[in-house]
């Protein structure tokens, strides 16, 4: 099996290099890793965030071990230059149409959440977004318009999009709660009514799955207000930007917190997957150890159970982490002093 | 002047009543009334949920005071038939482009707020939401694809919308704390792209007013993680749409908070527009006197400020609402037993 490494900017070759500290102390057999770089700092080196050695190498792969991508140093660069291209490009180029993000609380840090402990307490959910289409990935550009220049965007989604992603969602339920909330502006969005007629009649292959839709403002209301409500939220590229940051917000620990993004491709053993942790570059602490490298442990866990098929590990770890985060290490961002490093040498000392 | 009031459906037309009785008591001179129906109950009545009778009676108006539309029973109806397309088609129709939502705690009801009191108490924010563009109202429709059927709709600014809404939010934020922050998705969309070049443009002309650009997935994180950080949020219909809901969810008070929709024509006194509550038509507790009218009552006392010139009668209503708040007087929402009518009483009792 082969593991293409891209550790990006900022922060992101610390974490990752906890998180392979985490992949090594496993021993798996047949596994060889290829790093390559993205983002800012493969801009600097080649001229492009993302070079197409480093696109051919994910292609090659079974799975993506992303670190961050972000660098105000390019930030006054042409977008196609920009870092956070690179991390569009390898969804479109790679068919990562699956973006599955987790947000439950950690026992014992609740406090962390901005909500109220007993909400706070209510969250786990699961996150599902279209990552392939939508108002992202349709044609857009500027012309001049009436009312002087004008910035377009085409907004769509066809139906076998949504049936895609509606069956992961659904599988994906079907596995937790079996609870799904799919979430659109169909009073508004004609690509949302053709997005849950679509819903609803995938929803006749899962009987055992509860559906029900929301309108995207009311869902922001009711992540705020009870969370608690959520299983499985099945939403597009937009909407899951936005819904799926403001779920980590309420979980609170935006340092703990791990993202899937899986394709079509089956490998061997599982899912063609990229796997990053969703805090992003964080310039102003890179380079100072003060990282928390969770997130980034517990991508490398759902990449050992979605693309390698090692569902064993990836439970092992997480109960590492789970039995370190209820520990006395504890980071920067949960108030302590321990280093990125010491963190991942306590996840790995409670490995077994 | 002239007031157009629209009860509409639910709730809406008991929570009227209690404004009317607010601005009777109030004895302004040379004011009439006129009332229309809109919504599900004039899609019942007429056959539309906007007749053209209700519409003339608007825009023959100063001001138009709104209460709520959506009726389950219309549900099932084709789109252009259901109630919501009556509050789109006045929007579009009167041309209300700026949409001001105030978010901000009453002393003593931090209470209400999902958030940590610390974090609930610092709410204090004001969302400018343009009405008139974006997603909301360009071309859209079904077409084939190679996908199946396709579901599209055309999202875009051009410069004189944004410089319009641009100026709203300015001016807001010269008469608050002058911070003001844009959301966009400048990342992604081309859109947002014209969006914050033309608002940096307008920014020149506001050099007293602080301003910052925030991606709406940030934002949609910061609204939960430190609300605190706001003054005015100043964005699209879509982005409004959502991040006006999340803002007003974290208040806690839904049936406490006041919209305003203003249009481009000026009154003798002000500015033509249209007000209502932002808890819509909660079918569910309607016609029993449970509903709180204060967000109708304070809806009235935005009217009197930007339609009507009366400063001073809207200060009076708002010191008169947050009297009452402070007081024993407390609806089936905040946990005590008053009625409409009699939260609608104690206001005018408190008005002085
Ligand atoms: C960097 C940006 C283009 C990206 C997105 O909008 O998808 C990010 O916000 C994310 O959610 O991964
Ligand atoms: C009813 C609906 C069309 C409307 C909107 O999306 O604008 C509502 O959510 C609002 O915010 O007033």
């Amino acid at each position: 099996m082969k593991i293409a490494v891209l550790p990006g900017d900022g922060i992101g070759p610390e974490v990752t290099r906890e998180s392979l500290k985490v992949l090594d102390a496993l021993s798996l057999p047949q596994l060889t890793l290829f790093e390559g770089d993205v983002g800012g700092i493969a801009y600097k080196r080649h001229g492009h965030p993302l070079p197409s050695e480093t696109l051919d190498m994910a292609r090659a792969a079974d799975a993506v071990l992303f670190g961050a991508v972000g660098d105000p140093e390019c930030d006054s660069l042409p977008r196609q230059h920009r870092p956070e291209q690179a991390i569009l490009g390898l969804r479109s180029e790679l068919g990562l149409f699956a973006n599955l993000r987790p947000a439950a609380g950690f026992p014992g840090l609740e406090d962390l959440s901005p909500l109220k402990p007993e909400l706070a307490r209510g969250i786990d959910l699961l996150v599902v977004r279209e990552l392939n289409g939508d108002v992202y990935f349709g044609e857009k550009g500027e012309r001049e318009s009436a009312g002087g220049r004008e910035g377009w965007d085409a907004m769509s989604y066809n139906e076998a999009e949504v049936e895609r992603i509606a069956h992961t969602a659904f599988r994906a339920a079907r596995k937790r709660r079996k609870k799904l909330t799919s979430v659109d502006k169909a009073n508004v969005l004609e690509t949302s009514r053709v997005w849950r007629e679509v819903v609803v009649q995938i929803a006749d292959q899962y009987p055992d799955v509860e559906l029900d839709h929301m309108y995207v403002d009311n869902a922001a209301m009711q992540l705020v207000r009870s969370p608690g409500q959520f299983d499985v939220i099945l939403t597009g590229n937009l909407f899951g930007d936005i819904l799926s940051d403001q779920a980590s917000a309420c979980v609170g620990s935006i340092g703990l917190l791990a993202s899937a993004s899986l394709g079509e491709r089956q490998t061997d053993l599982g899912t063609f997957g990229l796997y990053e942790p969703i805090h992003g570059s964080a310039p102003d602490i890179a380079g100072q150890g003060k990282a928390n490298p969770v997130a980034a442990i517990l991508s490398l866990a759902m990449l050992l159970r979605h693309s390698l098929g090692r569902e064993t590990e990836a439970g092992q770890i997480e109960r590492a982490v789970a039995n370190t985060l209820t520990g006395d290490i504890r980071g920067a961002d949960l108030g302590g002093t321990a280093t990125t490093q010491e963190i991942g040498d306590a996840v790995i000392g409670n490995l077994k």
